[in-house]
């Protein structure tokens, strides 16, 4: 989609982005504060990711003390965690005033433990309760996910009960489209969406219009099963209950929004050895700290394809044309073993991959490999046949291209799934995991054979 | 109930598959149309996604044809088209009665031309009308996403009359959680929240408590750029008006849920040269011939990294160790360079690289290069001092490598940068690209100072 860069958005935050920081060089702090002033919390939210770490510190202290818990909410980790350090106790503990308690336990979470003491000790009794209760539950499920302000009413009323409560309670949670229905347990017995109730005559009771809670969420749920839940039914929201049923909670399509884009990012960064936590524009030292593992990583594989070519080293030595070609075929059984890679990871992301379907998939993407392997072969060995004159060595490049394309569509396939079984992270390792073996095989066939037949 | 969903959700899926597959090799469809019958459309849409081509068939022969429209509105386009293809026009017809405008038309977009005329003859004149209004806007904007089922008010009505009006309507569109409020020429001028509604007091007017449609969305915006206005805001949905300001439609969270996944996906599989519409479960052939084109560049690449090494020729028929320690260098640029690529993409698709900060990224990932080059440059000078026994070699190595890093880092923001200038998707070709430049520099650079100083 590549319309997609087109849009101006973009361009107007960087127009604001630029006056912005010319103020800031200039000292004019009051001009920036007016210009911050008629801004959306979100929009500060993406200002601060587009600034400079020094920038984002300076913004920080001209925004309004007020909306800083909904500028905090709106950013990603690593951004959020380097404000969050350098303000006092007392400054999170006033932003976290007005924030939904799934929110507030998302900034805890963030804080190192004696800041997080610190602020506690700074809120109100009522706050405090909030937040320790929304820290009950583990990061990552629906618990650690789940809003507890919900709206609950009673079976028994009629639609006109249920409205007059509705108005003597005034403002409802932010995007409430159903009410919960529960018994004097707080055991969930059905859900009633605001549709139903605009549209329902006022003596009808509610019994009658409620739907069924069977697919109420499990507080315990992961939350990537709930977002894909939520994505396949279509929810804008679900009560969460726990595991006597009761109401403990509601989850909302903003949050769920939030997991489905942070996964699917999540697949594209790791794939590339990254953090999908990473902050485009982090401290120098810490990006490289970061990446520096993953650089590791590679200096093994490299050094094992250096130590294939090592055994050959009589038959190098003999012919340097073969120095020259062998990093053809490697080159192209990673980039075929690599889509094969993307295509399963994303495959067992959304759970279209499991053990009914996994022998079809692997002899699809041999036949695949063995396809395409034949086309380059025959393309990359006549290329050579008249680069460099030698029928023998086109023959050998084909045969070596042929059998790694192969290798490289099984790899591709065996790989991914064998390191979700080992619960590896298969965005995170299956394309170097691929890459070593694509080079290995690739390495040892094209030179096993040189050395076989040229040598 | 909620234990239902305590078992790993791909696995029962799964299970159905086997179950399923079973059943249809033995004959048993009536079986198999009891199991689909249990089904809700999106968990049948989910088990065609998970089904190589030939049970998809036979599955889909088995399902009720009341509910294949909504079947069709859960399935990727890859999948979609395969069976959409094979039915009969009057099929299809029937299937898209009960679909929504916006549904309707992307449906129409994935027939053949001759085929989307056959199913418009089978249709009433009033379901005509709705598929070819929705087909009046192109796809992609959100005159393409939107739904064209909207309800309106009037401003000068109290919040009793809407909801007596509501009460006579009966059933809302789906998802809706506001009315627009429209004067009597359709121009917008308001949208009152159904929690508005419904915590106010009967006699309150319309005027006083709707909301002002200062960010209603225009027809003719990016999809892309809808999905991100909708995640920052936090909506449900919103209005969408023409450039005269009228109400035409209305976009729903739903439908930007799958613009995100789509967008983030895309991003994901592009990065390793594929479609993102490819289906996990394609015919061969059809695989082999899309994903020939990426091996067919990686070709080129792969030739020229090769023509580098062709120049250093006299080198390597001189000293068979530089061959063998020859791909170190460029895989450790290629590696590092894609993990700046990999940032810098999502930071173009999100907005947060533009103009005001190109140049300071560009200063801190070079930085980032020197610093993990100078850590690596020992790491591999070392080795290879200790594996060569040659400290020349070990130094040569080291330059080569930090030359190499530095190149990757600058590389790795430049070309992504670049190529969205020419509107190319740096997500497609960046990492291509930046492989290509690695390569080079990186080969030239060892073999080039290995020339200089050891031959």
């Amino acid at each position: 989609m590549a319309e997609h860069y087109e849009n101006d958005r973009p361009n107007k935050t960087h127009q604001i982005l630029q006056d912005v920081n010319k103020a800031l060089e200039n000292g004019m702090f009051v001009h920036v504060r007016r210009i911050l002033e008629d801004m959306e919390p979100e929009d500060i939210a993406y200002l601060l990711e587009a600034s400079p770490p020094k920038g984002r510190q300076v913004l920080w202290q001209l925004t309004d003390p007020e909306i800083q818990g909904e500028i905090l909410e709106e950013l990603s980790e690593d951004v959020k965690d380097g404000i969050v350090i350098k303000m006092d106790p007392e400054q999170v503990a006033a932003a976290a005033e007005g924030m939904e308690s799934d929110d507030i336990a998302y900034l805890f979470r963030s804080l190192p433990r004696g800041v997080s003491r610190d602020v506690l000790a700074q809120m109100d009794s009522q706050d405090r309760a909030r937040v320790q209760e929304a820290l009950a539950y583990p990061e990552g499920t629906a618990g650690g996910i789940m809003s507890t302000d919900v709206v609950t009413i009673r079976s028994d009323v009629t639609v006109d009960v249920v409205l007059r409560y509705l108005r003597i309670r005034g403002e409802l949670p932010e995007a409430t489209d159903s009410l919960y229905v529960v018994d004097q347990n707080s055991t969930l017995i059905g859900h009633l969406s605001i549709t139903s109730l605009v549209t329902s005559q006022p003596d009808t009771e509610i019994l009658d219009i409620m739907d069924d809670p069977d697919e109420a969420i499990p507080v315990t749920m992961d939350g990537s099963e709930v977002a894909s839940l939520f994505e396949r039914r279509d929810w804008l929201s679900s009560p969460v209950v726990d595991e006597e049923n009761k109401l403990v909670g509601r989850i909302t399509i903003d949050d769920v929004v939030d997991i489905i884009r942070e996964d699917a990012e999540h697949s594209m960064m790791s794939m590339a050895g990254m953090d999908d936590d990473e902050d485009t524009f982090a401290p120098i030292l810490k990006s490289a700290r970061r990446r520096s593992i993953w650089l590791g990583v590679n200096v093994l594989a490299a050094l094992a394809a250096a130590s294939v070519s090592n055994l050959f080293e009589g038959t190098l030595d003999k012919m340097a044309a073969i120095a020259v070609l062998m990093t053809i075929v490697p080159s192209m059984g990673g980039v075929a073993g690599n889509q094969t890679v993307a295509l399963v990871i994303r495959g067992l992301a959304v759970g279209h991959i499991g053990e009914s379907n996994t022998r079809w998939l692997l002899t699809k993407e041999a036949a695949v490999g063995l396809l395409n392997g034949i086309v380059w072969a025959a393309i990359i060995g006549g290329v050579v046949v008249w680069w460099k004159g030698s029928i023998l060595l086109g023959a050998i490049i084909a045969g070596a291209m042929l059998t790694n394309l192969i290798v490289a569509g099984i790899a591709g396939v065996v790989i991914p799934i064998m390191l979700k079984k080992m619960k590896i992270d298969p965005a995170l390792a299956g394309g170097m995991a691929l890459t070593t073996v694509t080079d290995m095989i690739g390495l040892s066939v094209f030179l096993g054979l040189a050395t076989v037949f040229l040598v």
